[in-house]
């Protein structure tokens, strides 16, 4: 049997650092990591080739910037970026988020540049 | 390039059905249908053969039995019960949830008795 893995409190997780834009590992599903983020300012233009992005806001407003329409989301807001399609992330104020993504995606889109994956 | 979909919010979406134990899709990620469900009761004990299964409640507690422990959920909370594992979800009061699991997953683990796949 799998071991099981236990329950995780996402605030209680984003009380335990206070980087931004720096994901942290909380649980992994079906090859993809579960994260969450503190995000504040503006993050760059990036792609993901293999992956969507998975955005769900826990508290605060941010905003995805596409290269056609800005995603205004808030406070339980769910956006999920297709894989290929180029965006930039805002917040003005710091906002939470959790992000799901394939395991091993850099979070920045480039290897080189990528936040190290981290669990929490 | 992909369609872009629009932003959800979790909890507007949860106001547009009343049924218990019934998921409604309302994205799509990586092959994986995003849900909301409103559970009350208890469903019956069920595998998933071929998905990880992932819960987080937006509202309300619930408990997922497992055949070894019980694992509690409250508000903010996240569990995966990993994929071949025997679970029971359990809400004494009306609870609601965001669910994913990998696209065409029988919500009841068989195929005869699952709810339909519903898009809000």
């Amino acid at each position: 049997m799998t071991t099981v893995q236990k329950e995780a409190n996402l605030k209680q997780k984003l009380g335990l650092f206070n980087s931004h834009w720096s994901p942290k590992t909380v649980s992994l599903f079906n090859g993809h990591d579960v994260m969450v983020a503190k995000i504040k300012g503006e993050y760059h233009w990036h792609v993901h080739h293999d992956t969507d992005d998975f955005f769900y806001v826990i508290s605060g407003s941010m905003r995805i910037e596409l290269r056609d329409q800005t995603i205004q989301l808030n406070e339980g807001d769910l956006y999920v970026v297709p894989v290929g399609v180029e965006h930039k992330p805002v917040a003005d104020e710091e906002a939470h988020i959790m992000l799901i993504e394939r395991s091993g995606t850099p979070n920045s889109g480039d290897a080189e540049t990528a936040a190290k994956r981290e669990f929490i």
